[in-house]
């Protein structure tokens, strides 16, 4: 269903359709994380594997920074790797995760199940009815997956890596198994966002966490065919879509190519060119560098005003780190952050 | 000195110099290593920092590669943490470098020695001399160090890290010192370039290793404030100069401002766009993935003309991996690279 959007409508979900807002929404990558103690305190008594098991703990580690911030969107306690757990695929978090047996030949791909989300992964599904039943009602619930290629570097690589080597060569190795297993990578993720949608989340975005290792051609014949796969198939369910590919700053010709709503862009490439080669129909999120938290509280502002500034006063900007948070980052200083994301670009529309 | 060119001068040179040459030349970051198994025969009787602070080691794997392939320049072995252990910096390699007193105050910083390297680092200068005795003379040696902000985020964080965090929020918390650290380490490989130079090196590279950490203001900031400070010093040296910047796809206009020969350039940025981006007087030099050499050798030769397609026809193109060659990667596909390079550029030139 297509939800009609009215003054009603929550302030992050207007700005995802570039509608005028009266402030700039704010949310942060990894906002449910390490960097609260509220948060290691629940860890201290469950591993990370639990806490993606179990729809209680997965909502309530999400509701967690609602309580503390004036954030504008809620995103979904989860692991990438948690669909592909509940297709049958083993593997341990040491703390990166680890496939128990890598996926390298053409019989692998073909032999992998299709996920079932109800039956799957039905835990996600609870923790987003449950979410949605708790949390203020102008603060959407995002959804998420792990893009299909950045899938597939860890099921190819079987760990995480600097290089990812071993999925890079695949790609060169076995062209058409690697297309196969994008499409069925594709495929399971369209599923399994299709199902948090249904069950309550309001906007879907895939994390292309590996974008940066892919040169045009091979992010355009690999991470894009995936991506525009998924994409296709969530149009229907009505709730904006968010694509974000870590380290893409040569890729945004590409990106442009994508029917998305909202591109999130890292803190490399400044908002302003990211805009000019996405065009005007993509709004943007981000990017502040994760390291300006840690600037005393003067020179944190003047960082948050040179993004604003940078994403300019037109409609379609949502304030975001560029990356995700760091486990050592200072909570007040993320509340010093969003306050003044708020005020100036208050000020900004009120003044500009 | 200024070395003066004529058609006796080694290709590699007159492309640095952007002048006619009758094939595109094309050397291999990291081809003295550990793809080859005469550098493994050798490695496993000497550790790897003996390698480093023996010249008559360094010397002979310099030349190792050299002998197997038809390359068109030498890159003296070393490290780029050599200098400064030479300045009396303890660390060890495990096997990235680790330091063991990171620095993290501005005392720290300005009690920093001065590298002197006829004193601190004599082996690397007889390295350097050995190397151009034994070398064919069409081959030319290039010398090398660390970029100064590459050094200042394993100074400063201590040992290597996906994010850097602690380099990176100093940057932010202590900018003066930061930038002290720059200016000192600026100095420190500029004078230890200049004594490669003095000693025979015929080219001189920059490593900024960890380019891909910075957005364009904080790149401006420290890397290339560091950077610009070295190669000023090095203009009176008359070889060319190189800067390489790993991940700077963001950051093709800032570059454009340094004073350098040559750029290098990773395999994410399409060559023909750095081009436009750096302007007409620079050279590039790169950038074939690194995962295309696991490649059929039939899909490895078309992998090899869309590089050259992309440097184009006009001068100033040195062929290169877009990052260094992987230890596992075949001795055997290298050949046929750079026997591919030559026959096609070759081709290219006496058809186009």
């Amino acid at each position: 269903m297509v939800a009609l959007m009215t003054n009603e409508t929550p302030v992050f979900l207007r700005a995802c359709r570039r509608q005028a807002v009266p402030y700039t929404p704010v949310w942060v990558m990894r906002q449910a994380g390490r960097y609260l103690p509220e948060y290691r305190a629940l860890r201290a008594q469950h591993d990370f594997v639990t806490m993606t098991r179990s729809a209680e703990l997965a909502a309530e580690v999400t509701l967690q920074p609602l309580r503390r911030f004036d954030l504008d969107a809620a995103i979904l306690f989860s692991d990438i790797m948690t669909p592909l757990q509940g297709m049958g695929i083993s593997l341990t978090f040491e703390p990166g995760p680890v496939v128990a047996t890598p996926i390298r030949t053409r019989e692998q791909v073909q032999a992998l199940p299709l996920l079932q989300p109800a039956r799957d992964v039905p835990q996600v599904l609870e923790a987003v009815k449950l979410i949605r039943a708790n949390a203020p009602r102008n603060v959407p619930l995002i959804g998420f997956a792990g893009a299909p290629f950045t899938l597939l570097c860890y099921l190819v690589s079987g760990r995480p890596s600097k290089e990812f080597g071993t999925a890079r060569s695949f790609l060169y190795q076995q062209t058409a198994a690697a297309e196969q297993l994008i499409d069925h990578l594709a495929d399971a993720m369209a599923a399994y966002l299709a199902a948090q949608a249904a069950a309550g989340a309001q906007a879907l975005m895939l994390f292309e966490s590996w974008a940066g290792l892919l040169a045009p051609p091979q992010f355009r014949q690999f991470a894009l065919r995936g991506a525009k796969r998924t994409f296709a198939a969530l149009k229907a369910t009505g709730v904006p879509l968010i694509y974000y590919a870590h380290q893409g700053s040569a890729l945004m010709d590409e990106i442009r190519a994508l029917d998305v709503d909202v591109v999130g862009v890292d803190w490399r490439s400044p908002l302003s060119v990211a805009r000019r080669a996405l065009g005007p129909d993509k709004a943007v999120q981000g990017n502040l560098d994760p390291a300006a938290l840690y600037a005393p509280p003067d020179e944190l502002k003047r960082q948050v005003e040179a993004v604003l500034r940078e994403a300019g006063t037109g409609p379609g900007h949502i304030f975001n780190l560029g990356h995700g948070i760091w486990p050592d980052a200072d909570p007040d200083a993320v509340a010093r952050m969003i306050d003044h994301v708020h005020e100036a670009s208050a000020r900004a529309r009120s003044t500009g």
